[in-house]
């Protein structure tokens, strides 16, 4: 199984908290790691939960409050003393290239790897691509231009069924082709079905990173059918007009997107400093959408896995 | 006693490890905080102290490093929407002010508080006196400029001698005209002398901050005498040579100024994180100047109390 994990490194809202911390994600996909926001404290998160700094090169901020990015400046300053080579790339908002960017041109002058930024907007694009995915951002509704990203992991290859490929002579280096789905054509020239070779890929799973953003219909077409979706649940019920005041969500606002979105799994995260115990969120979220889950900091999921 | 507390909140150096945070220490005057240095994660140390936001006014940055002031931004955002009032005053460089007044104009427009700049150069000076202390800055040894900073708190009011004034029928409100060591007239016209209804008052102490810095003579006459003595100890006497190479101090130097200082008590901090376990800086440091102990996070020295 081709590794797909989400680790979530803090899930609090913008007023600190000894319980959460401010928003930060890291997914590694098959060991490179993507980094979505990037609050204060980032960087030591990393650490605790043994991340490599030597496997992040993209960081995602979904919009410019300083509870998502605050983190960033620390973080690559100590990337930096690390030796860290190569490049890190940086998707933001135009305004985040110009804040962080000038920044890091005073404190960071000395960086052994080249920072690279990628200017992004709240019009849907693909804006990152690799062999195992698309990121793919998506408008949410908030205070200020904020975006959702969308990962899509691509087709996987098929599973070699050993035994056939044994009976057919498959040599080691026609296997690729196989796994790709192309037929066999043996050395007399017989054709063999890719199927009666190889089974079945893996599902391409899906992940929905939704936050901060008020209850939104076109949220709900973006993230559509995705495994799994983070959406945010700033406040409960009884807060329900805070959370329209502020342009952010109630648990029941994040279960409906996730209901209405056929999605298979969401997790919500992004708790006001109110709440003590978060547990009224999930009950909240959990009447409307059963298969909700708590975010919390250090907590791990593997994506493939899906209920 | 009037409170006169430091409280470590980190002390590490600029490599983030999970033993300790980058620096920052908060100075309880009477309660009023003052906070020296403001690295990444200080707001939520000064939760996890339970140091008020309410009562922190003044943020003394020694220089422009990201681990001693990446915490501003955070720090800063957390107090405003905590709604904060008042002014808070910056006591920084003018790089400084113009690095974080243009991200501050940025993320946190809508401040309940006011924001002032307190520009400072490496000239010994007094930037800061209240009631109780004044705080001297003085120039460091380091790459870029750097200041330390010395607190002295004022002289102290004489105690009452609860006997002698009743004996002498001294009324309620000439009680502060003796404790400021004035002497008394009775209605009858005679002068009683200060010192038959008074005792001599507290010591004022004194606190000098030295990070970061290389091993100097002017740091030696700056900090002459005071009580207390926070000194950065980076390395052990092996990275002697690394030490002079990137401006910093060994154990064995901290100690020396402090010996030739003549301070009372020396704490060492800012410890590089090639060390799993601090004691080898803190035997170097001992084997010079005996009263030296460990900085940690979460530790709070009463600096009344100069054994």
């Amino acid at each position: 199984m081709t590794r797909f994990d989400l680790n979530i490194l803090g899930c609090g809202s913008a007023t600190s908290t000894l319980r959460h911390l401010p928003s930060c994600q890291v997914l590694n996909v098959r060991d490179h790691l993507l980094m979505i926001d990037c609050g204060e404290g980032a960087q030591l998160e990393m650490r605790r939960r043994g991340l490599k700094f030597s496997r992040l090169n993209h960081i995602f901020l979904s919009h410019l409050h300083g509870d998502h990015c605050f983190g960033l400046p620390g973080l690559l300053s100590t990337m930096a003393l690390l030796g860290k080579t190569g490049t890190v790339t940086i998707h933001t908002f135009a305004d985040g290239k110009e804040q962080f960017g000038r920044l890091l041109d005073y404190f960071c002058r000395e960086t052994p790897f080249s920072i690279e930024w990628d200017v992004i907007t709240t019009r849907k694009a693909v804006i990152y691509e690799d062999n195992a995915v698309t990121v793919t951002t998506f408008p949410l509704r908030h205070r200020i231009p904020a975006v959702g990203f969308r990962v899509d992991e691509k087709p996987k290859l098929r599973h070699i069924d050993p035994d056939a490929v044994a009976r057919w002579q498959v040599p080691r280096h026609a296997l690729n082709s196989l796994r790709q789905g192309r037929d066999f054509v043996t050395a007399d020239g017989r054709t063999v079905p890719n199927d009666e070779l190889t089974t079945a890929p893996d599902a391409a799973r899906s992940y929905a990173y939704a936050s901060d953003t008020m209850f939104s219909r076109r949220v709900i077409r973006a993230v559509e059918g995705v495994d799994w979706l983070y959406h945010e649940a700033t406040y409960a019920d009884d807060c329900s007009r805070k959370a329209r005041a502020r342009y952010h969500s109630t648990a029941l606002e994040a279960a409906t997107v996730a209901r209405e979105a056929g999605v298979k799994q969401l997790i919500i995260g992004h708790f006001s400093n109110r709440y003590a115990d978060d547990s009224v969120l999930l009950r909240e979220a959990q009447s409307v959408f059963p298969a909700t889950r708590l975010a919390a900091e250090g907590l791990q999921i593997d994506l493939n896995k899906v209920d």
